[in-house]
């Protein structure tokens, strides 16, 4: 298995902080030793840092606590091998391009034998289950938005992307952070928090770490943001747990839409039952 | 304009050393101090570092003159904008996936007017005129090999690229470098230089900083590479001059594959008129 962070912000921020707990859970407080990644992803700009070692003490994780790069967007991966071998090829999050836009992708879960056709312009580089439902969600994206010269936006992406995950995750746990740069899309098929961060700012306390900031002195009284974990980062601050099957957009720091799992039966249909 | 710097070899090679050098153009010893890039590219894996700053003193480029990361392909600019605001989503090297393999494309020169039709799956994520030719060539790429499942090699490749890069260094200078992470391919319009490096191993001297290594204590006995950059690195070393319009393939640490542009009129020609 594999654990997820992701923060989206109404101005660009570090995740120092965010990613020096987090990245203990690539070795050290979690044995997700087998590679890591790091976006920065703010509109168009969008930068990739993968590394095959473990993000708990790998140099380049150590640049990443100690150099503070903003981002309306941050997310990061840590990786335990499941299917595909130790490598850089199969290191999250995964990069395309669509309609003149960088999309990025991080799964944490399994998906059986979910292998759905790959016919279009996209196929996987590496060997995991995760890359290919990568290319197979944006495949389906571009077919359902075909005609589209300029991207769509999260109004119009999130109803059809909910579709194609609650397909995928038919097969298995699909708890997924995907950002094209302007929004940050996340699904939950089993385990994955949220925290909403707005003035007045808290002092916040590292689950993983030995390690507590006041949040207001880092962060300005307009500053918006939400932070995402497959566990909560912090102590003492109200993450929430996504419902299983839930999706939720954020942009500019805010969830501006959410899908929660239609249920067959509804409670009335039991009691009607009984 | 900007510059470029490339190496490949027959085994995973650092290019700490030539870096170092490399690096100091981009905004010390020349002033392309508007983003830079650096890639590693070995079969599948591929890892994309760039930055907005300047090559010379931005840290992440500290960090990669200090930490040796090796592959077979390495590949690396410095900008100096003319096309395309200072950003991070007009830093080369470029990026894309066809047929499951990652390819890297830098561009020094200018294209002028040169905006192809982009009606296939790649479109530019910035504003230059090397992204947009980026897209332009591996659209065209996909169009040739269409019906291929797998991806082709470097001698089916070669001759195409070598045709569409023609067309496009019609409008302009089209100095660039493009890997698929199993060969690297180059053409110069105007400006650029390669060495070969193999046993018996010199001393090396760099050309923009006070830095000098016995390259035999540095590599193995066995060890092949080739050197790219737009102008010579090292003193002392027996660098070749690209011809205009010539496309050189580079893989194992050799070229493997050279087209140098046809003359329209020949010199016997020229006597013949005379």
């Amino acid at each position: 298995m594999c654990e997820l962070f992701a923060l989206n912000a109404s101005s660009p921020t570090a995740a120092t902080f965010s990613f020096s707990g987090f990245s203990a859970r690539g070795g050290d407080t979690g044995d997700h030793g087998d590679g890591w990644g790091m976006a920065f992803h703010d509109g168009v700009d969008c930068r990739l840092f993968i590394d095959a070692g473990r993000a708990c003490d790998a140099p380049l994780a150590e640049f990443l606590r100690r150099h503070p790069l903003r981002a309306r967007t941050v997310m990061a991966h840590v990786r335990k091998a499941t299917q595909g071998a130790v490598a850089l090829a199969n290191c999250h999050p995964f990069q395309r391009e669509w309609l003149g836009r960088h999309w990025l992708f991080c799964h944490n879960g399994d998906l059986g034998d979910f292998r759905p056709r790959l016919d279009g312009p996209y196929q996987p580089v590496g060997s995991t289950d995760s890359e290919w439902a990568f290319c197979w969600l944006l495949q389906e994206l571009r077919r359902v938005f075909g005609r589209r010269t300029q991207p769509p936006g999260w109004a119009d992406v999130a109803p059809v992307l909910a579709d194609l995950v609650a397909q995928a995750a038919q097969h298995g746990r699909f708890n997924l952070l995907m950002s094209d740069g302007f929004a940050l899309y996340a699904h939950a098929s089993n385990k994955l928090s949220w925290l909403q961060r707005q003035h007045p700012f808290p002092r916040a306390k590292l689950v993983d770490r030995q390690l507590e900031i006041d949040l207001a002195q880092a962060n300005a009284a307009g500053d918006r943001m939400v932070l995402l974990a497959t566990a909560p980062l912090t102590e003492g601050e109200a993450w929430q747990h996504f419902l299983p099957g839930e999706l939720r957009v954020f942009e500019q720091g805010r969830c501006v839409w959410q899908q929660q799992p239609v249920p067959l039966i509804t409670p009335a249909d039991e009691t009607t039952k009984a």
